[in-house]
């Protein structure tokens, strides 16, 4: 069956940059400007990005997931992270757009080069938060040039063929998923805002917005999320006061409004500017979110006379701590996902004996065993289906050209599901033949760090940051380490990256009972193999015989065996041997019955105890 | 033999804050002042201030390690913190200064209800830092009032019997001790502030001045600091570029004069401010400590016309990364005091049995211990001596009224010496009598947390916040925890308390080899007993075997025995017994030959491997 949720075709298409750069060329001239700053982003600043707002891969070529260009009238630059230096220059000719490291610093340097004197810079006030213009503003002045908001984005102005905006229709995700009236959780977002003395908040984050009104769209890839803003005054009062939802109007179906419009005055997203400077006027104080919230926003605030409140919306915190509703559901979700996920894997231990498994064919076929539980809304993100080499690069994206087949070695898949009752991410690493010792070394110490996350207990307050290490101290020990965080928060039929909760170095945020994140070390050996185990976990309240403070803990959400062929067995604790076998009798238990007789023979089998 | 270096006299004389408090009103009428800030702080912004800077101890009677106090003319409150709640209220009269929290919120609210609409908030803006001036800005500005630094402290006005400044004698460090001569240091400040685009930097850290010029002082208890300032221009050149030091000469023998005159100018304090104008002259950029820096210089350096870039000393960082002298010297200085304290410890269990022993006749007695090493040059800070409830306050220091009997149960003894081979801090937490089930485990838990510091690996570029966590999780899991950190930094011969470094949930700098730091969890039963178990840690590179990436771990720089009676075996892991057991072999090799016959007997059976 052909997969619906994900292409595993590259996208890029190089020949097109150079008319492309030429034409945008011409309209800076035409404009006055002498340089034009490309991001990633769209409007909302979103992970996954509409086909009509992909400027950056419309113009460079280059599909990665962040990076950003800026295109001068000889010269142009593209800025990526570590994560895509070979990448773009697969994708982007070097002769067009030279390959910098996506930093504040390497941005200045090359403005500083290439700016001409009193040069004009500009960029699409929509498209950059307040932080990332104040970082361009001081760049440009050290550069003795000038940073100027575009009134019509010169990049839109000579794309021919751009796609049209989304329209997914909206639908409401009910009360049986979302526990929460849209009522109550408006009611609340109030108290939120007048506690933080903000008169007013501009929704800008369509998370968020999909979270408040208890909907959710098809706008992008893998997210449900339709793209719009809210404007939401913090005042109580019935009317005078009332909440504003501003959306493409084809979006929303004459039932779909009337569902809303007890919530909140209905309007399109060319009346958000007005409704913005209405607010702002008399010197109102608009709480903007410093994540998505385009600088274009705080100028209609200041401008209307209004203070501009740069901070976090309050409704990522409110969002994190999923209530009991939401709690259940995403256990559910859990187990469905787990059991198509056990199937996956024992197909995949049949198929890949054979040595002509590819990594695509296991992809598709994973989806497919996911599809058959009939409850699919989309995948959480493109599967990771990854084969030796492939899998030591974390964020490796089958296509074709780079599909492997599935031989003597390491496989490692991380993949996801979107369900009405949540969203889930899980990473397997199996051995398919017999792994070398190092292999089950490297395994069982990525393996101890899981678990010590998985068993870690931890008082009230305590931030992601401060039990990262945890899942790294076996791996420091032989001297090893992993490039990137070891959880990052998971939403609730929404984004399978969601802020403010993680567990890495810069995570912050106090955990709190009721938040979702993904526990996932790993461990990977550049041209050789990746290995990465990952489950999502819920914290939760602990009651400690004896103990004095409050405590906290993660119940592990995700259902499916951790292969035991890449155990070293002798390296584990008794207590972190009990803690494998309880969590594979779990597995064992919870999803048997959903199995067919051979899979459950296969379960049995690969949640043997230790 | 009576205690040199602590004092068990409570200084605090209750009597006599109302005349003070009246005395300053009247002067505050006379400068036109409503109110008037008083903070622990002096000029620099030190652990121990002198005697004729404590201002805030003179006015309230207060004498802790931190607090504020605001002075209005009708009414007055003292700031302190949740350490001090119990002490404020011996110490102060509530009836002449309110007790209240130390935080900004709580001062913020204090003079919003007690200055008077346009009202005038003094401040002395050298007692002042930058920081806590804007926070007071914000409060007055909220208040309706005004802020004003003062041209002359009115307390210091009315401060009638105020004793002199100190002038101890400055002394040479000695490059034996010091390890790298002043002019390489000063080369290597000069190389970092020019990478730091600055153009002088102003010492206002005394610590930053000794290490510097390798030079030491007394004009503070426990902590051999020449209070004073220096300025050093970036510049490279010998004689217009030179740095000056601002000493009051009476500090300053001939001879010390001729050995510091190639290394800088030699001036007084008061030409502090004229320098600081003249070099601020034509828009120089002037590195202000953020942390030690009055406000005033600031002002100074604004008002002639420079940048005022108020950052990090880059002296503190480069003090921390102690040089290979200082560590082989730091490493004699703990053999000489643990010798010492293990003396202390064999006679302690001798005369504890009698029940007659008191908290100051064993703080007495360490420090006759560590004065017959014949090379103490003073205690780090006064000993904690404290038995049973006592030591369940985690910054306790006995007096004379809280002088408890040794008893059946756990005594705590945290001390360290000054050397001029180095600085030591160790705490050791002793059983009287038989110890509770309860107080073994709880010391099991603290004991398993500091060997999974003392044993912990990680990469370079890990912070000390990154690793806190491994000290608590024993007792995170039986429900408990600590509220201090578990590492603050340690100086060479200079203060206890040492910056950047530690390990904490707020300790960002990332650890370096050659870095000293402590490591002391501990567990507080109020009204009950205290436990903590200290030793000093040095950072060094680790090779690993098969490792992949620069690793560092620590070395156990202290040596003197955990008492095993407070052990309970079974909850140790085998590699925790066989660090144990190593340390303890290693303590008695190291010291056994020192020990007289009997004390080697004791020692012996103290480290037996369990």
């Amino acid at each position: 069956m052909a997969s619906q949720f994900q292409s595993f075709d590259s996208v890029n298409d190089p020949a097109a940059a150079a008319p492309r750069l030429a034409a945008l060329r011409q309209e800076l001239r035409r404009q006055g400007l002498d340089a034009f700053a490309v991001p990633r982003a769209d409007e909302h600043q979103g992970e996954y990005v509409p086909e009509n707002a992909q400027r950056l891969a419309w113009l460079t070529g280059f599909t990665g997931s962040a990076g950003a260009a800026i295109a001068g009238l000889e010269k142009a630059a593209i800025f990526v992270d570590g994560r895509y230096t070979i990448q773009v220059r697969e994708q982007v000719d070097p002769a067009l757009f030279e390959p910098l490291e996506l930093a504040a610093w390497s941005q200045e340097k090359w403005i500083a080069s290439n700016l001409p004197k009193g040069g004009a810079l500009g960029f699409d006030p929509w498209l950059h938060t307040p932080d990332s213009v104040a970082q361009l503003e001081k760049a440009v002045a050290n550069a003795g040039g000038k940073l100027v908001p575009t009134q019509h984005n010169p990049l839109d102005a000579v794309w021919a063929d751009r796609p049209p905006a989304p329209h997914a229709l909206v639908r409401l995700h009910p009360l049986a998923f979302a526990g929460e009236t849209a009522e109550a959780k408006l009611q609340r977002l109030r108290d939120a805002l007048r506690q933080a003395r903000c008169d007013a908040l501009v929704i800008s984050d369509p998370h968020a917005l999909a979270w408040l009104f208890n909907i959710r769209g098809g706008d992008v890839g893998h997210t449900p999320l339709p793209l719009g803003y809210a404007l939401v005054p913090a005042k109580d009062g019935p009317t005078e006061a009332k909440a504003q939802i501003f959306l493409d109007p084809a979006k929303l179906s004459d039932d779909m409004r009337g569902l809303l419009k007890p919530l909140a005055d209905l309007a399109t997203p060319q009346d958000l500017e007005l409704a913005v400077m209405q607010c702002a006027k008399g010197g109102a104080r608009i709480r903007l979110d410093a994540a998505t919230a385009g600088f274009a926003l705080k100028r209609l605030v200041e401008q209307a006379g209004g203070v501009a409140d740069i901070g976090a919306d309050p409704i990522a915190l409110m969002k994190a701590v999923k209530n009991p509703v939401e709690r259940e559901g995403t256990r559910i979700a859990h187990r469905r996902d787990g059991a198509a996920l056990t199937r996956f894997l024992a197909w995949f231990e049949r198929e890949a004996a054979s040595g002509k498994l590819t990594e695509i064919a296991a992809a598709e076929a994973l989806e497919d065993f996911r599809r058959e539980t009939n409850a699919l809304a989309d995948l959480s993100f493109p599967t990771i289906s990854a084969f030796g080499p492939n899998a030591a690069m974390p964020h490796y994206r089958v296509i074709r050209d780079s599909n492997r087949h599935i031989d003597q070695g390491i496989y490692l898949v991380d993949s996801g599901a979107q369900y009405n009752d949540g969203t889930t991410d899980v990473t397997r690493t199996i051995a398919v033949g017999t792994p070398t010792p190092e292999m089950r070394d490297r395994n069982t110490r990525v393996l101890k760090g899981h678990i010590a996350i998985a068993r870690a207990v931890f008082p009230k307050g305590t931030s992601g940051a401060q039990i990262d290490a945890f899942a790294r101290q076996y791996l420091w020990q032989a001297g090893l380490d992993f490039d990137h965080g070891t959880g990052h928060g998971v939403g609730s039929y929404l984004s399978v990256h969601e802020g403010p909760q993680r567990i890495s170095k810069l995570g912050n945020t106090p955990l709190q009972a009721g938040m979702i994140l993904s526990n996932e070390p790993g461990y990977y050996k550049e041209g050789a193999y990746g290995i990465r185990i990952e489950n999502l976990v819920l914290v939760e309240e602990r009651e400690i015989a004896g103990g004095e403070r409050p405590m906290l803990g993660f119940e592990t959400l995700t259902l499916a065996p951790i292969d035991l062929a890449l155990i070293e067995r002798s390296l584990l604790t008794s207590e972190e041997a009990a803690w494998l076998n309880a969590y594979h009798a779990r597995v064992r238990e919870t999803l048997g019955e959903q199995m067919d007789a051979e899979t459950a023979r296969w379960l049995d089998q690969a949640t043997r105890p230790i």
